[in-house]
């Protein structure tokens, strides 16, 4: 039984996703979720309170998956220069897994200056990025591979950089080789951050 | 004659962007724009042949009055490096004015994959923001304040790292002291530019 509720949980997230990609959140109601699921109504308030609730685990499970991916690249490079290249590599995929879901990602933006609960799940990843590329500049720091820079400006500088980046190439695909841009953007930075002096 | 259909025109734009604003753009009907500016509907159409019409006129106009800043700032600063931190000065000021229309930009973003013309209108001020920075990278390099740098490439960072950051301050305006760390991060930028080597 706990496999099958699972099952419907999963289904109805993947339902949710695909409505919401075609025809945008606000477009998007809990009775065409639940058709595309093939789940009922009371199946889908049985999971979740509230199509707002869908989106909120659905944003977690993206979020979650990047940054397990980001924590693994952390975990296996020799370095931390290593794995700043190495994550920048992922870019390609990063922006190929993230391109359908712009314009809901956009929607959702929109509605976060109004609603708290938005607006705490839009915030809460960009604070934990950084919190992450602050602690990584920390280990490189420790490990000799820089200098003794501010981690937290310089992660604040990385994120910045990743979420300006990716934003313009999901708008823009065919403005840039954005791929090859982010390698040319990540050399620079490293530059800063492995040299003497300043 | 001129001035009082110039006059109408300006008092719908800024009657629009209120309502946007307010309400956000799709919830925003032709007929509220109307009333708050005290024009007929008969004198918005004489005027503008559609809301999205309207909004881009207002997005042209953001956008210009920023460009005519920055180019105000780079011809008026004895160097590039100087014109890079006096616009870094002015970041508070263009957060100022940028606060109330994150909502509705973020709106129209989500619609920018669905509609070509406001797609054009969405990535058009990126592409013309990197042109400019380009060249003031080249200048830079001319005038002999920075090293040969690839100035589409430095071009792409400073403007990432903007948006990055503008979105992220926007976002969560108590996250950080941004003025401040928009400051650090141009400085560690600056850095690389102005040193030999890599």
């Amino acid at each position: 039984m706990p496999e099958r509720g699972d099952g419907t949980r999963q289904r109805l997230l993947e339902a949710a996703a695909d409505c919401f990609s075609a025809n945008g959140y606000d477009a998007t109601g809990v009775s065409e979720i639940c058709h595309r699921a093939g789940v009922s109504k009371g199946g889908f308030y049985h999971h979740f309170p509230s199509k707002q609730a869908v989106f909120l685990e659905l944003l977690e499970q993206w979020l979650g998956a990047l940054e397990a991916r980001l924590t693994q690249i952390r975990d296996e490079s020799p370095s931390v220069p290593a794995a700043l290249h190495k994550m920048v590599d992922t870019f390609d995929q990063v922006l190929g897994s993230a391109r359908g879901r712009l314009p809901i990602f956009f929607e959702f933006m929109s509605k976060a200056q109004r609603d708290p609960a938005v607006w705490a799940a839009t915030i809460a990843p960009y604070r934990r990025y950084r919190a992450f590329f602050a602690e990584m500049i920390r280990r490189g720091i420790a490990e000799g591979s820089f200098r003794e820079v501010d981690a937290e400006a310089t992660a604040l500088l990385l994120v910045s950089l990743a979420v300006g980046l990716i934003l313009q190439s999901l708008l823009d695909p065919q403005g840039e080789d954005w791929a090859e841009k982010a390698q040319r953007s990540i050399q620079l930075i490293l530059y800063v951050l492995q040299r003497e002096g300043a």
